[in-house]
């Protein structure tokens, strides 16, 4: 049976749950694909640093040992930052792989190019992880677009945010306690500024812009604000009021094609379709011409729901390749 | 350009919706897919019954007509009932036609003879439009069920029910009026029995089991209940109570692999996820192993959104013969 090997760029959370998923699921994707998939190779930042054993795999620090093994195909990319994880995947691209992201800070900024590179290649970019975590929001975005156009989309896209959000009010904690917990749960990076910001969020309403509107606004001109300015006493006062804080990221377009995008905290009641999404979770709605207003919700981090949308994304590009989808 | 002929049995809501979705978005369609699409003929029970305009297109009474086109290559099917739904499409595929369904009904009991004839003429069978109606959720579950296993199912997959239920509560209005309104806006057929017994919500769950467990529980086993019991008093008092009524059906599977499945209303507290699903709206949440649980919100009825999906079907059974699927 063929064999597809494929590297992993990063073994932090995600990258681990890839490694984790495609390990425990060999057999079936086997079956439902005709091909056995083997990863090949890890990069790695320290090798010093302690991680899980992966017994036959190349752990390496330099991408020029994963680049140049023979019939690589697959690159999973889970690294954090623009650079050098842009960089790593025109490499691979240029070499006929195809490559999984999870990266929304370089994705966001680099869609298109990749893309384009990736189409000149024949090679596919599957992008699902970027945005909104285990809720399959680019897969289904992109099925209905060839039927329906989307005039809105809404949504929380930072679990982080949403998390610290849940239990300054379920708990009556301060944002630094609550903060210290999300990142405790491997929610939060260490570096907390990009979720609590609001940039996290506003990376993932642009990446979905480029999708649903084939373009994006102008980044200075969305205004962006994170959840750091909401205190224990305001989540309290609007508690008592029968409300809940939400931060919540929106992009419309106007008759003329123009787009008006923002990202910052909202106050929402129970009839609010965000005022139930609580914790880590995600949630997106798409308003649409023909189907009306379509909404997912699911977990928007953590290391498993990542992972299996990037292994998803596999199966639906080697399914793709060799001419059919797995259908039941 | 190579042209594919496609025919449309049945011609009420869903079958409009069909034909003027395909018309509206031929040109987009055509782009994307490399392929046009025509409307040869549309099936109808009653020739002297009015009906939209269709110039140029065969209108006729008789399968026959329908199913000797020659080249015909898609049927789609918006017919009520098991027979004559079930055979017209079992000839459409020996003749190695693609055939996509909106039909619980005759679906929910033959998905696995009609999947199987498909696969033994090379054809394909969509029937995204037999569940939750605009709501993906056999694609998202297609998806998912690649990387993850499903443990449960739950959700409101009736509209009619659900706005109903909606309707005694925000207008304080009887169930024979609020049934009324639904029928005049489309959402309830002439006959309500399927929707508010209980039965159609029952029929989507057993196709969501086939496709999540590969099988179906005994249907006898299913405690399936209505909402026809439900008076505006005991309405009123669970709003006096801050709950809602809402139709649920759920199906699990345990340890040893056996599923149980029960279809009934619920009494839900706004931290229930169901508790913000009003009117027509469906919700369908599927618990995973890897993901955890992800919820799809949607319009469960009307005209557009069912035939919305149809025509996706299409989209993604053509793109898949042509061994490519649109992807930006």
């Amino acid at each position: 049976m063929a064999k597809i090997k494929a590297a992993i760029l990063g073994f932090g959370t995600v990258g681990q749950g890839i490694y984790h998923i495609v390990n425990d699921k060999k057999e079936d994707l086997k079956k439902s694909l005709g091909l056995d998939i083997e990863i090949s190779a890890i990069l790695i930042n320290n090798l010093a640093k302690e991680r899980p054993a992966t017994p036959g795999v190349l752990v390496t620090d330099d991408f020029e040992d994963i680049i140049n093994i023979p019939g690589l195909q697959v690159v999973f990319e889970a690294i954090v930052n623009e650079d050098p994880a842009y960089g790593y995947l025109c490499r691979a691209i240029d070499k006929g792989c195809h490559v999984i992201t999870a990266n929304k800070v370089m994705f966001s900024k680099y869609s298109i190019p990749l893309h384009e590179r990736a189409k000149s290649r024949g090679v596919f970019v599957g992008y699902e992880a970027t945005t909104a975590g285990g809720v399959p929001v680019i897969k289904t975005l992109k099925n209905l677009l060839q039927v329906n156009s989307v005039k809105k989309i809404q949504g929380i896209l930072n679990g982080t945010s949403n998390y610290i959000l849940t239990q300054m009010r379920l708990e009556e904690c301060p944002f630094d306690s609550a903060l210290k917990e999300a990142q405790m749960l491997g929610y939060a990076e260490a570096d907390p500024y990009n979720d609590v910001s609001g940039q996290d969020a506003f990376r993932k309403l642009m990446i979905l812009s480029a999708l649903a509107f084939g373009k994006q606004p102008n980044w200075n001109d969305v205004r962006v604000e994170g959840i750091t300015e909401i205190s224990l006493e305001d989540v309290k006062k609007a508690k008592l009021e029968g409300l809940r804080y939400r931060h919540v990221a929106e992009i419309v377009q106007d008759e003329n094609g123009e787009l008006f995008a923002s990202v910052g905290p909202q106050l929402v009641g129970p009839d609010h379709p965000l005022y139930a999404i609580e914790g880590v979770n995600n949630a997106v709605s798409l308003d649409t011409n023909y189907i009306g207003t379509l909404t997912l919700v699911g977990p928007g981090a953590g290391m498993y729901p990542t992972a299996s949308v990037m292994v998803e994304d596999y199966a639906e590009i080697i399914g793709k390749r060799a001419g059919f989808m797995i259908t039941i």
